[in-house]
């Protein structure tokens, strides 16, 4: 398969950095020898919590946004998302000046929707059904014939998010493997094109949690499975693959690792702790496939010393801890 | 009073620096354009929480540490704390290869002693009260004739804690202020004695809790005052002024702005949710003073608009938030 046939190539990749590089920043990385110690690895974080918003979605939000005509960016732009898509496309578009239309469902994590009110996102309300978001979605698309931007199964938000992997390779250009989360795929997609283009040897790792685990169906059975229902604390990992994501999937992605939820909530804690920054679970995830069995066990990436892992974002409900203090 | 009548100097500052420039971290600084926005200020971060062992204490600690003569060295140090002063020593003292006596009151933050066990510090436990510290102090240096190395009262140790505004002042040289925690008075005191020997027009704030405000009632009556009990969440700044810190702080500190603890909270919030990273109650004051109202109407700070803000660490008991996520 020639490569011009996925959603998005290195050059696309490269293009979208130069686009999107005054809305976003730079994440640096962090290391922790005693984390390096208990995986046996040199570890390297890529704190995508620190960036815009909280998470890596502006970089794929505003390379859609500010690709746009100026003719189409007037009609403003909408997406249906509980979570950081959401937030990132109403910061895109507040960056670009248009309006941003969100469909949210009624059950999203409040600290996400706030962001997309901080942002001064629309919020069209939803009940948490696919039924129901694509009805009001649509609903609202014929009102303001706004120009929908996916959560991931778009070119130009795989192309924004696959800027991850220039940086960090640039950064550390020693790396072996890159672990980043999968739910709809557009961030592992970018990251893949982008990683094997620039050195072919690298492995990508795709971790995802075992109860939202479409992706490992999928590479099991070589063709797209999805998730009829999900059980998983991290919310941002819940979407199954799309039609442009899946091909890049199955061509570039190694392999899938999936850990449970409590795996996850123990590399939270490390990543709290150690690393003394704010994950949500989704964030996190990384670090536990590099700490499983699994991983550990893989004879694919025994000699995979230096690791690199995606922290993807840091919005994260911290309820629980600012009621346990005292006041 | 000139300048040799202190416990340090920029030299000793810098001598510091070299000595120690292979134990510890060049710290990043981070910044936030809501939080610029809130305080109507530029505001830059410097994270001490990042540092190892999860704040700025391993400099002074290991300053201490690596300026002993082999002798003195063999011998061991001890000392008496309940927080990061503890735990940095065990680790510098791991790093010299050395025994560290770390003499605990019962009551300390678990996350905090976890810390110097980890560390391989030799725990001495007593009860918490300055009588029962000091006899149990006196007891492991009779046996062990080990080196006492204060938390505060310490040239080495303050000339160590001044190594972060070297680095601070290269990272940010327009800062027109520093904003640091006060408790002994180690780290502000290094710090002030730095900053105003490479930039006299700088500023220097100490942040201290209302609940344990020694330092503003020493300034307030120029005369060395103590805490006869404190009230703050802010666990690490409980101790009261030294002899070698009173002078310095009298001297080079242009004023202390005290914070009660709601704000100190309310600034651990942003922390955590703005710029993503783990902060102590202790290590978050320097955020609540900027944002207060004394601050603000402060004429003395009316111009400055580059605020440099020591987060200084990030062992904080998160327990809270564990028991609130499923499992």
């Amino acid at each position: 398969m020639a490569v011009e046939d996925y959603a998005a190539s290195l050059d696309s990749i490269q293009a979208a950095r130069n686009r999107i590089q005054g809305q976003i920043r730079v994440t640096q990385v962090i290391t922790s020898s005693s984390l390096d110690a208990l995986a046996g690895r040199s570890l390297f974080f890529k704190c995508e919590l620190f960036q815009r918003g909280g998470a890596f979605k502006i970089r794929g939000a505003s390379n859609a946004i500010f690709s746009l005509s100026d003719d189409q960016a007037e009609r403003g732009v909408v997406t249906h998302s509980s979570g950081n898509h959401a937030a990132a496309l109403a910061l895109a578009a507040k960056l670009r000046g248009i309006p941003a239309h969100i469909v949210v469902p009624r059950n999203a994590p409040k600290c996400k929707v706030e962001n997309v009110e901080r942002y001064g996102g629309k919020i069209s309300w939803c009940d948490p059904s696919v039924e129901s978001r694509e009805a009001v979605c649509a609903s609202v698309k014929s009102k303001t014939n706004a120009v929908l931007v996916h959560p991931f199964n778009d070119p130009q938000v795989i192309s924004g998010q696959g800027t991850v992997a220039l940086e960090f390779l640039e950064q550390v250009p020693q790396l072996d493997v890159i672990i980043a989360p999968i739910s709809g795929g557009g961030l592992i997609s970018g990251i893949s094109i982008a990683a094997k283009a620039i050195k072919p040897e690298i492995k990508i790792i795709a971790a995802e949690p075992t109860g939202a685990d479409d992706a490992a169906r999928s590479k099991a059975a070589n063709s797209v499975q999805t998730n009829k229902q999900t059980c998983t604390i991290a919310d941002g990992l819940r979407a199954s693959l799309g039609s442009l994501t899946w091909p890049i999937v199955r061509d570039f992605v190694d392999e899938v690792v999936t850990v449970d939820d409590s795996a996850i909530i123990e590399a939270m804690k490390m990543c709290y702790e150690r690393l003394k920054v704010v994950v949500e679970p989704s964030g996190a995830i990384g670090l536990a496939v590099v700490l499983s069995d699994k991983f550990r066990s893989n004879p694919a990436v025994k000699h995979c010393t230096n690791v690199g892992i995606v922290l993807s974002g840091g919005n994260c409900d911290l309820t629980g801890l600012w009621e346990s203090l005292p006041n």
